[in-house]
């Protein structure tokens, strides 16, 4: 039989165990932060009717993984969680309670061109309120995630506050239309790379008039921090009392829930691409890692599920880039270290094998992640194997060890060994 | 524009949060256990190439569901979660130490027929170890399924052990080929249900000689229990011999992990469909309730990442079939209770508001899973949201309470009430 190479697609990867238990530290506890501000999980299916999935994307429906099944459906592999969320609050509207506040940590897939950070199949982090305007839903998004990050361990994030009614004032008064206003947003989202000047030049390069080019200048011009709202009323006209009100509404709550106040910013250039966002609108930066882009977004977007219902139900959410944050801490050096096994009891030899599984079989029921080494191997390979586990200590038992009644321990990362009795051996480990 | 009926595909679900959180503890109650037994989470893409996973499923392979990609790739989604580990082992193999011990909780899709417990997207649970011959490989597997099944509270299991060489021997007997071996196994697999004349019978009507019928009925006479491999090489050859003592010898260490000797039978029916088993194989069963069928199943298969490789990696492994055994605990009423959050402040008006993210901030900072209502509206609706969401106190606080520096915590399940000092919650919360 010929050999079938063993490969993955592009785009597509494996994580081994040392990489997959980190993921898994990390979506543990951001799961906990969101559990702790009362949003509780659910899960849809991978696949959906296409139907539901489409005309929601824009021009990146192209991306999105879609087949004929064996019943002749046409079925598609979720691009986000929002829009499945969505169906799935339509289809259960009668049976819900409001607010409806659910996460979700889940794989989708865009067959999008890969780059460092970006995969075809990757996961996304979404937390959302469902049926509600009140301000603090938007404010406990955005602070729950801010814990989450905390909770991980990411330093110095800065969340850029915007409100899609200020930038959609901006975009009313230069008479946008949809072709336009996404022209312009994309022109806009350039500003950290290029500078002020340099989307106003990108505008009229696009053929925008002066005056378009004008009002973007002056839109941007207000600058960033919630003093700059001072001036927004003044500078950009009443139409965005609303927007402004809410903002700073926004602003106090999330004082209350303990953000710490240089954590957010009004910043007048975050515009989010999609269209379906109707009011707060944000994004999460790494404070000394801007180039590294967003690693969390969302806002309020109160008509998605209007498009499965006649039912209006107002909706807020944030989402975490944690594929990008995952490689971040990664380079950083910031991954939980103390993952994988904690001990490895040495095989010196199958006489000794039913001491070794009662030894094992007694740290486990204290909780630890321990293990025999299966095969009588030369040290150096059990050692060996140990330290790829991970392991903290390893325990030596031989017939020395046995007449005596003791154990042979070898602290893995200071080489340190010493032998105890073996009745030491739970104060031993609890040291560790 | 027109509604899209929001709908789900057939064979697919949601889970809703109530349902989602049970799960979860449930998985986690799993990992747990495997990690304390040194086997530690791989992570592969749901999608493959098409050709490393066909070939592997015989008549199964119909219901891979697959697909050309925009890239013009035959792509499949994965069947389960072996095929995959073997590719991963082949494709590192120089880069992994031995014994690679891997577990993975991941979904698999199927296009089967749907039915109780059946869905076309599926959780599999496995846990294996690749690259030794160790019987203590096969106990190993074997033994952190029987915790896993502890952890998550199934009672009174039985795990039904054979070895596919004690079988091979039976077929070698009757001079089957592949296919009247599978016609054969088809027609054990019965033996539950239709009991050993059954079998002859069924083996009969398929058209097998009165030769393979009466060697059947002495295969089968064996009989379940370790004293019936007492018999086994005077009743079906010296060629069982290797089988009988690897039985054997798997049992002692089960014995010494802990494992009570009234779980393991011996069970010369258990045959397990798939070709590619060598060695040991088993199923776990519910004592009281075979009815519902295998609960978890495995064995060793020392040849499957031959097809990827020129170079032998010989494994066992064991699945534990999580979602059936889901919709027992819950058909049971055995799933935990105490999920969802645990506090719900409810909503007097908007003056207290800052009141209220104070107090669920203090609560969170404890550890505690507290939330405030975002609306005011009427109390009756809102201690219907706090129950829906599993909260086991509601707080209110209003004029009086703000007067007097009390809290009223109502216990929604006693009904109970009571109005505390501030001062005493966490004394009260910490009693719950």
């Amino acid at each position: 039989m010929a050999l079938i190479e063993p490969r993955t697609l592009k785009g597509f990867r494996d994580y081994a165990p040392k990489e997959q238990l980190a993921r898994q530290a990390m979506f543990n506890k951001i799961q906990t932060v969101f559990e702790q501000f009362g949003f509780l999980p659910l899960s849809t299916p991978v696949l959906e009717y296409k139907d539901v999935l489409m005309n929601k994307y824009g021009d990146d429906e192209k991306l999105v993984y879609s087949f004929t099944d064996m019943g002749g459906r046409d079925v598609a592999m979720r691009y986000d969680l929002t829009v499945p969320m969505a169906r799935f609050v339509a289809q259960n509207q009668h049976e819900l309670v409001y607010p409806f506040k659910r996460y979700q940590i889940a794989l989708a897939w865009r067959a999008d061109n890969t780059q460092r950070g970006r995969l075809r199949e990757f996961y996304q982090c979404d937390v959302d309120a469902v049926g509600t305007t009140a301000p603090i839903a938007d404010a406990e998004t955005i602070a729950c995630v801010y814990q989450a990050f905390v909770k991980i361990g990411v330093p110095h994030i800065v969340l850029r506050l915007n409100d899609r009614r200020l930038f959609n004032c901006f975009l009313d008064l230069v008479a946008a239309d949809t072709n336009q206003a996404s022209a312009i947003i994309r022109s806009l989202d350039k500003v950290d790379k290029i500078g002020v000047e340099g989307v106003v030049a990108d505008l009229r390069e696009k053929g925008f008039t002066d005056a378009v080019c004008e009002r973007a200048r002056i839109y941007l011009g207000l600058g960033r921090g919630f003093t700059a709202l001072d001036s927004a009323v003044a500078v950009l006209g009443e139409s965005v009392a609303e927007g402004v009100a809410s903002l700073r509404e926004i602003h106090v709550l999330l004082q209350q829930m303990g953000v710490p106040d240089d954590v957010v910013v009004f910043d007048p250039t975050i515009a989010r691409g999609s269209d379906y966002y109707t009011g707060t609108i944000f994004e999460w930066y790494l404070k000394d890692n801007w180039a590294w882009g967003s690693i969390g977004s969302g806002g309020r977007y109160d008509n998605l599920v209007d498009q499965f219902s006649e039912r209006s139900l107002p909706a807020t959410g944030a989402s975490i880039g944690i594929d990008r944050l995952f490689e971040w801490l990664e380079d950083q050096g910031l991954l939980s270290q103390d993952l994988g096994v904690e001990i490895v009891v040495l095989n010196m030899g199958a006489e000794y094998l039913g001491e070794y599984i009662r030894l094992v079989t007694a740290l486990r029921a204290e909780g630890l992640r321990a293990e025999v080494y299966y095969e009588t191997s030369k040290l150096d390979k059990q050692f060996k194997y140990a330290e790829s586990k991970g392991a903290r200590i390893a325990i030596l038992l031989g017939e020395e060890e046995r007449k005596n009644g003791t154990l042979t321990v070898k602290n893995l990362r200071t080489r340190e060994q010493v032998t105890i009795p073996e009745s030491d051996l739970r104060a031993l480990v609890q040291a560790l």
